[in-house]
């Protein structure tokens, strides 16, 4: 993975897709963000178990890629949530199109509920 | 990346798609295979330029999970073409909708060609 705005591997819009938001960790987190979860404590207690130092720099990766945002909610301590732009819902359809395909292939995965399989681009 | 089937992070069917297919080499392979590419050589001499030892990993593993099916083309010396599976297929509407993001938000991508973004499910 890259953050490397200025690196392209090639100018396959796939290919750079996959560079911006690929990694297996960064989906989760944007699976979870799509469900409804906002704070790091939520987002670190998925049952993936992201290791909090991938799950700040992931999400410091997706802030500065303006796939997502942080808003403020609470002032002393500071607490942040973090909310997806339209630039971050808009990995929507390609995340549906991924469960679908391994709940069709793969053996005992969860089916996700309707809303999230439905909702609009 | 696993190949260990028998290895599930969680049953979220995002995350264990994402197992299977999604480092971004395989997803340069399967591209490739979608656009008609068929032999090694072929394979090999994609733009990104996928070291040989990567793509005759990635080639095993998606044999490996029946996603793709290898056919004796020559017989002296022995030449193989890769073929795409039902299951290597349906991988296709991921790869349309990363296509459609990358396009909209990732400058200088190259645009697919019409039958790509079409083609069925």
């Amino acid at each position: 993975m890259t953050t490397d705005k200025n690196f392209l591997r090639s100018g396959c819009p796939i290919v750079s897709g996959l560079d911006v938001f690929g990694d297996k960790w960064t989906l989760v987190i944007l699976r979870d963000l799509i469900c409804g979860k906002e704070t790091y404590t939520e987002l670190a207690n998925s049952p993936e178990k992201i290791p909090t130092n991938r799950l700040a720099e992931r999400l410091r990766m997706l802030e500065s890629e303006k796939i997502i945002e942080k808003s403020l909610y609470q002032e002393k301590p500071k607490r942040y949530k973090y909310l997806l732009t339209e630039k971050g819902r808009d990995i929507l359809p390609i995340v549906q199109e991924i469960a679908r395909w391994g709940n069709k292939y793969i053996e005992d995965t969860w089916v996700p509920p309707k809303w999230f399989m439905q909702e609009e681009r």
